[in-house]
């Protein structure tokens, strides 16, 4: 699928900054990441990060993604009229593959067009593709990351809340509507005493295991008196106490630290698990900022597994930590438009 | 995909009946079937069915193969050295895509290379792919049944136990192991409490709602004492009482039997809500005898469904019930083969 053209670039709009980078030569870096099978950190030829700002209405952030667009490739001189393939990963729910953004919290966007007027201002000359930044980053981690080598992958990212990528046969799965791999949203739960989710539902593990509702669970949990080395851990403080300290604490063997991830594990290793069971990939690639700072977590939800999980679907994976860290997204983003995939 | 060889073969390796059809311009027939987002009842040239019998030993399942795939061949006047795509669906777990049998319980192999030795003994001009049975009917009902003109489609049989399906982006999705789509083993309950599955693990949908269990959970709670209008229904013997009869009864209000559905319904919605979740198909088949005959408790799922389905990804699914019956894995691994898909 990789068509390799000499200049791509990648652009990660979060919620907080707008990154762009152009790569040289990406798709053929991947290409011999792939057959290794193993993770190379791909250095951008030029990077401009600029914070995303206040003023966050759709003409205006179209605007400024040009100007650095243009900056970047000015800096390595690449001419106008050269064909330079640009991928645009945005903190979305997306609608379809021409970039319309269904609902972005982080931009406040509803039903924005913001695929057609960014093709509208870039030209002929930049061929634009606009994906899911979950999807970015596991597209990425799949090309040059911790899913190199790999030919069905399934990536989990799991910070303030959890998404997902799925790549099978060595292509990311966009779905119907572009919003395929929101694991975050598979229920653990349901009926009345299930966990209400910010997306209006009850039940999603993100409610359970998300970074943001993990610290919220922590707070109530310590304001009500719950005692625990954890607060010794955050320097005596129990309100500072946050899920690395609960998962250092539970390492230690500390009781509340202890049951809270006894019960947290087995819920996100079912919603694991029933992925693997059902696209039966050969990696699994975990990140995100909350994953990362609890390993004992990690491992008891990786055990957990093992009771959730068919052998036969099981045991053909690797599980595997993120490599890419922040870079993910934005690589990712340029390896997918540079592959053609879902051009405006 | 598609490459639409003027004649190709498809064989359904069952545990009672092995079924071998030949079939005339089918690529086509599926084009023009996918374009037209309809149905179409695709007849084979030429088609004959035998017992599988008592002798399911490898070589001896490998040499009737061939001789009804030279029969049927025969009777439309299809030369030896015409390339002839021949698709295999066998009711079996694979491990890998040269149609390697990991387990069947149906024929009673264990780690039995089935793809290679036929593959073998067919020659060149009869390239062979071998799909498990649930994927065949699955890429069957894509191509010419409930599934045409579907881009992401995920199917769903529910018979004595459950199998699934999954086409993304147009293609099938084998996974690492061959073995993507096993829907029925993902868990819906798990610790000690959960019902055990025969696959060894607890929790199972298919521990829940297949077909076989569903049948034993009938008979013991009648055996001990549960009253219910399905006995009527049966005739007045509790002991012939099925989930046809139980399905009558709930949409009848029978008390029991409602009770039974309300908790099975849900189970079988999250189930089916975390994998649309997942995937964002734009279509969902549903199919095999069980849900054939308890139209009352699909539509209790249906309605579950929008409780632990995300809106977004729920509204674009058109949920419809298979159309093919039992020609669906014949013509589906028809159509596999014609494609290439994993011919050995």
């Amino acid at each position: 699928m990789t068509s390799s053209h000499p200049w791509v670039v990648g652009v990660d709009l979060g919620g907080s900054n707008l990154r762009v980078a152009v790569y040289r030569d990406l798709g053929a870096a991947a290409a011999s990441c792939c057959a290794a099978g193993t993770s190379l950190a791909q250095e951008p030829a030029a990077v401009v990060k600029r914070p995303v700002g206040d003023d966050r209405r759709m003409e205006s952030i179209v605007e400024r993604t040009v100007a650095c667009i243009n900056d970047v490739l000015g800096q390595v001189g690449v001419s106008r009229v050269a064909v330079v393939p640009v991928g645009v990963g945005v903190a979305a729910m997306l609608s379809d593959r021409k970039g319309t953004v269904a609902n972005s919290p982080h931009l406040g966007w509803r039903n924005v067009a913001f695929g057609p007027a960014l093709a509208r201002r870039l030209g002929p000359a930049r061929p634009v593709g606009v994906y899911n930044d979950v999807n970015a980053i596991a597209y990425g981690e799949f090309g040059v990351g911790a899913g190199a080598g790999a030919r069905d992958m399934l990536c989990v990212y799991v910070g303030t809340g959890i998404g997902g990528g799925l790549v099978m046969n060595g292509q990311l799965v966009e779905g119907a509507t572009n919003c395929a791999g929101e694991i975050g949203h598979v229920k653990v739960a349901w009926g009345e005493d299930a966990a209400p989710c910010n997306c209006g539902q009850r039940g999603c593990v993100e409610a359970y295991v998300g970074g943001s509702y993990v610290q919220a669970r922590i707070r109530r949990e310590l304001a009500n008196g719950a005692r625990s080395l954890a607060i010794d851990l955050a320097g005596g403080d129990a309100s500072a106490v946050n899920p690395g300290h609960v998962d250092a604490a539970a390492a230690d063997g500390d009781p509340w630290a202890l049951a809270l991830w006894t019960e947290l594990a087995p819920l996100f290793a079912v919603a694991l698990g029933n992925a693997i069971t059902l696209c039966n990939p050969d990696r699994v690639v975990l990140g995100g900022g909350m994953l990362g700072r609890t390993p004992t977590l990690r491992d008891q939800a990786v055990v957990a597994l093992s009771l959730v999980t068919p052998p036969a679907l099981l045991d053909p994976v690797d599980i595997v930590m993120a490599t890419l860290e922040d870079d993910a997204g934005l690589v990712g983003s340029a390896l997918l438009a540079d592959a053609g995939v879902s051009l405006i």
